[in-house]
């Protein structure tokens, strides 16, 4: 049963231990493991020695409990749709895999609340939330668990206006490392009770603990909605009326940013007939009267920009058509350069920030061979750009690890972080020291306090 | 220069230290000493041995790390509105007071945000923005420092909205006992860049460090607001409104809750002539067509749920005048009975379970003699009720007691939590094994990871 491939020293031993706990659900097959040690990351693969389908939260605190006495890592996993390497298993170790713990557990329809188990992906959430006309805000890209999200702090489109997992979480149950299982916060809105434990364990990224079952608020869905894609002449105009809808207080549900380059790959790829110039897709909602009326002022403070076009959607359908173009951004840029799936940075900083930010690393973009069109959540701060370099170029890959971090650097400068959404996870540790100074040793003296052994999630966010 | 007086026997040695530091602006002296024992508790007084009145970060360092040095007790103080003793020195040390350190730092008004030194009041704060149109929204009763307000996660009328202080901290410098500096988050909206320290203190009531200057969020004034105040048969349905109101996305600014006596009270002192009956004061904002809209919905719900009566505010003066009718709601109950200053309880329930809790403590409050009025944050769950017992008389001191843990029994049976918004201090730390759990060791474990020596504020929240 011992496979010679095991990096970690202890794995056979918690094979043998948890056998007889989970029988076929545990496993050291090479390819459960190799399913296990890449998810969507731009990282080179790092498997895991096992593999564990854990269904309770019972039966997390025995493995955890297990793997501590053996000195195991343990890298929780949810969908596996991480990208910074939250899930690579570089010293070995056991892959917790989450997903079959998918129930939901309650819906309070009065309270706009519901508690779940760690496994549930947002889509299923809203699609079971559905009668209900409440809905659950936070959407990243891809179709990632709720424990998932939570874990690596995700944001979304909608956050500008119902704020990120970090808002979004009023309670959890989570196992630490030697079993003990804990909840944290609660059903109230509010509580002044003690230390604010959610939010450690929300974005740690598993590195603390595991996080099996989250008390989410939910939301109404809004009486009405009303889309514009909105043209500019360059990146300052478009931040100006962002700055100026914020102020305003507008009924912004989503902003979204996207340069030149992307709006030119958008169309090429879609053949849509936007202008080739930077864009803001917007989204208001609210009542009829409210949205109508922020529909006008928002006109007003674009056209006060120098706004070139407003397409503005006379019907749902029409919508839904300019959001697929926004989400399709990614295909579009990749098909810049077929068959290269490049790596996507994520700074997040002050909004007023953007337009300095942004010019200053495509300056540096422009002296390199490599594509990097931009989209971004500009109601937040927050950008992404995917660079479209060839792996095998040494000179290529060079180039984009020297834009990824520059761009972290330019952010730091302006106040900004070198994460907006995507998390630390092995690819943006070397920029902790820079970004926290004498605060992340606060976070080792954390991680040392909950978890002495280092079992979970090690290496991750940063070294002990 | 040594008391006799002096609790802590490393007081004297601290003193000797710290007089070249600070000068004048360190005394043992009684009276100052008094002031900084009490604040606005319910509590026996506890002055503190010495007080100490810091101007910079850098002293604070140099303070905490000589008390550190010398295992002497440190007790944060703002402007000592706190109500459940979190400034009091049961163990003797030295008072910090941070009110000296008032220094706003830097507006950013295209970024909605501000840096502002810990001893800044929510008052001051706003008069230094109202040129800016931007305001900071969280109001406790108390004119309280930002510093505090942050300490104790402070919310008030208007959390329901922007969130508490909770939500609306992003980034704060904190002195670690060994006297290190950090900062913590910083500007950007978002970032998901390793764990939450800021969340770590906020709400820490300075058991883990001193917060010296914060980063807050600032929102733009609404362009329209309106006043009502609507009577109805029972708590259950001005809650069953609330609920209604809050599931259609209205723009609610605040929505507070009155009981009978609370209203009976308020007329009684005020010569108003509102029903004696349960009441809602609604303020919605927005753009003048959103608020028109939302006023329109909001009296069909408060109508369909069977409201007594509905008083809508004419004009900007009517609307000062009813929201001044609920500022005094506690002057108002002490006149109840003269000369008795009460307490006030705290509990926070999901917003579902507010009628039954309500019931439930006004059936135990009916069996004392004991008026107990209520207010509350409806569309937050959380409520007070004032009771007003005469200290002077035991039965009642006890039925008081009696109350107040009885209330917090339902409230955490009911999912809920002891306090909304008061916090701990000395005042509920009895209540938190039963409200935390095994989550309590977990505090205690970061407690002593941070503040090893147990200098911040000890015997606060929970004993080591």
């Amino acid at each position: 049963m011992t496979d010679p491939a095991f990096k970690h020293p202890a794995a056979p031993a918690a094979l043998a231990a948890l056998r007889p706990l989970m029988g076929d659900r545990i496993s050291a097959g090479p390819s459960l493991r190799a399913l296990h040690g890449a998810g969507e990351s731009w990282l080179p693969a790092a498997p895991p020695d096992l593999v564990a389908m854990a269904e309770t939260t019972g039966e997390v605190s025995r493995i955890l409990a297990t793997c501590n006495d053996l000195g195991l890592p343990v890298i929780p996993f949810g969908a596996g749709s991480s990208i910074e390497g939250q899930i690579h298993a570089p010293l070995g170790g056991l892959s917790l895999d989450l997903s079959g713990m998918a129930r939901i557990l309650r819906i309070g329809a009065e309270d706009m609340d519901c508690t779940v188990q760690c496994g549930v992906t947002r889509q299923r959430l809203n699609e079971e939330l559905r009668a209900t006309g409440l809905f659950f805000p936070v959407d990243p890209g891809a179709e990632a668990t709720l424990g998932g999200m939570a874990s690596t702090r995700a944001s979304g489109t909608t956050t500008v206006r119902y704020g990120s997992m970090r808002e979004l979480v009023l309670g959890l149950t989570v196992v630490l490392p030697d079993g003990r299982i804990l909840r944290t916060g609660g059903r109230a809105r509010k509580s002044a009770a003690g230390y604010d434990l959610t939010h450690l364990f929300v974005g740690a990224e598993g590195t603390l603990g595991v996080i099996t079952e989250l008390t989410l608020r939910l939301f109404g869905q809004p009486e009405a909605r009303q889309t514009l894609l909105c043209s500019f002449p360059d990146i300052a105009a478009a931040t100006a009326t962002v700055v100026a809808a914020l102020h305003c207080g507008l009924g912004l549900n989503r902003i979204e940013l996207a340069d030149r380059l992307q709006m030119q790959a958008i169309n090429r790829h879609a053949g849509s007939d936007l202008p080739d110039a930077p864009a803001l897709w917007v989204e208001l909602v609210g009542s009829p009267p409210a949205v109508a009326h922020d529909l006008g002022v928002f006109q007003g403070l674009a056209a006060d920009a120098g706004a070139l076009r407003q397409d503005i959607a006379e019907s749902a359908d029409q919508a839904n058509a300019l959001w697929r173009l926004r989400h399709s951004a990614l295909y579009a840029s990749r098909a810049l350069r077929p068959g290269l799936k490049g790596i996507s940075t994520d700074v997040c900083v002050p909004i007023s920030a953007l337009p300095e930010c942004i010019d200053r690393i495509l300056a540096v973009v422009a002296e390199t061979a490599i594509p990097a069109p931009l989209v971004g959540h500009a109601g937040d701060g927050n950008f992404h750009l995917v660079l479209l370099f060839d792996p095998a170029d040494p000179k290529e890959t060079g180039d984009a690890r020297r834009i990824n971090a520059r761009l972290v650097e330019i952010a730091l400068e302006l106040g900004g972080t070198s994460t907006g959404e995507h998390g630390v996870g092995l690819g943006k540790k070397a920029y902790m020291a820079d970004e926290h100074g004498p605060a992340l040793d606060l976070m080792r003296q954390i991680k040392q306090a909950i978890d002495p052994r280092g079992i979970m999630n090690p290496s991750k966010i940063f070294d002990v």
